[in-house]
């Protein structure tokens, strides 16, 4: 019988620039009672990983360029957070009510991934600059801690097309095989597989954001335990290359 | 503190026409001595939905349209194939190495979802016609055996824009609340949040499709307890109209 556990951390404090992830993230663990065992994935919200590296920026410090204040007058967004989309996207895809962007990253999603939500009041919250630096550098710490090889994914949520609604995507992963490549195996009637690379990081991201929420709950910590996923694999594994993607 | 588990019953008997779904799970929980609770999710791979409801054809009795003879040239792909799916598909939107359409239902995916894998040789396996009717009756059945209110999912693997990989999504549920709407609620300093609508019903899909494995594990039903994301949902509401989608 296979089976899978989330357990997500409740109540952690709140994190502020500087603050070392690992050690709140193992002593929340411990109060718990919560054992890490080898291949246990602990993810992150992108949310607590990007204050804890200081990507809050005052807005009233940002100057927005001309373009920044025509594309707000579309968009309906200030100049100052336009502002901040440009600097953080390498491509515009879409401007309406939703500026959609490729970031520097790769990732194609609404406002570059900066967010106002669970922010100070003047602050925007930019996306970790490389977030799998920032899952390769705590999973590093963790395994210390703890003496297990363990898996680490940095989740966001981003809307997507011709599907309704936000879901979980792994936009930074150590320790874990986040693209199964199964061309070459074999049905149950010895034959080719339809599906042949299986999006592991996204749906273990979507698994986790299940209990994460995305108000008030805090809950920016899940564990996941049962599985074994384990692997070398990083968040840009994820990333479909323009050249091959049909959509565009 | 929350926590979630997912089940995945193995070895359940190979499914064909006019079997009763809910008589074979129901058996196997038994068999493993899972009992069913209020709230609990019994999410199901569309394969065997699909058997069930005789979703099989046969190949060599489909006559070839002129148009499915063409686009097969093009795509590498038998004309049979190609007319099936022309026929389960409201509009093409690429043909290439891989032909993406909108489907009847209103799914955008590869080949109409019509898939060779774990099915008998010669036979084609289309989506069931009408997936959340499908998981209302199967609801139905499950809740009078084990006298629970549950939520059941039918899930398949959609491949997507911008992101490698394949991900379990909903296509059709029922006792559900596949999309939450948020707009309104606030983050821990009491403001809107960035994302408003959260795709429940996918990421509960990607969580079990997790466990479910695409080729020969046999995991076709995932039991998912320990949360309460009831609600009247249906795999539809998860669907983004063509107007109201920046992408297309």
């Amino acid at each position: 019988m296979t089976a899978m556990q989330s357990i997500g951390l409740d109540n952690l404090p709140l994190v502020e620039e500087g603050d070392d992830l690992a050690l709140i993230i193992y002593g929340a663990l411990c109060e718990k009672g919560i054992a890490l065992e080898d291949t246990d994935i602990i993810a992150v919200s992108e949310k607590i990983v990007s204050k804890a590296e200081g990507r809050l920026v005052k807005l009233d410090e940002i100057e927005p360029s001309d373009k920044a204040i025509e594309l707000g007058e579309k968009s309906g967004k200030t100049p100052e957070d336009v502002e901040l989309i440009l600097r953080e996207s390498k491509e515009i895809l879409h401007v309406g009510e939703f500026i959609v962007v490729e970031t520097h990253h790769g990732f194609v999603c609404a406002s570059a991934g900066i967010d106002h939500s669970n922010v100070p009041e003047g602050y925007a919250k930019l996306l970790p600059e490389d977030p799998d630096a920032s899952a390769s550098k705590l999973r590093g710490s963790l395994e210390k801690k703890s003496g297990k090889h363990l898996g680490v994914l940095i989740v966001d949520s981003h809307g997507r097309p011709f599907r309704r609604g936000a879901i979980g995507v792994a936009i930074g992963a150590s320790g874990i095989k986040t693209l199964w490549d199964r061309r070459g195996d074999e049905d149950i009637f010895g034959r080719a597989l339809k599906v042949t690379r299986v999006a592991i990081g996204d749906m273990l991201a979507s698994a986790a954001s299940l209990l994460m929420g995305e108000a008030a709950e805090r809950v920016p910590v899940v564990i996941i335990k049962g599985v074994d996923f384990s692997g070398d694999g990083a968040g840009k594994d994820l990333l479909r290359e323009k050249g091959e993607d049909v959509f565009r």
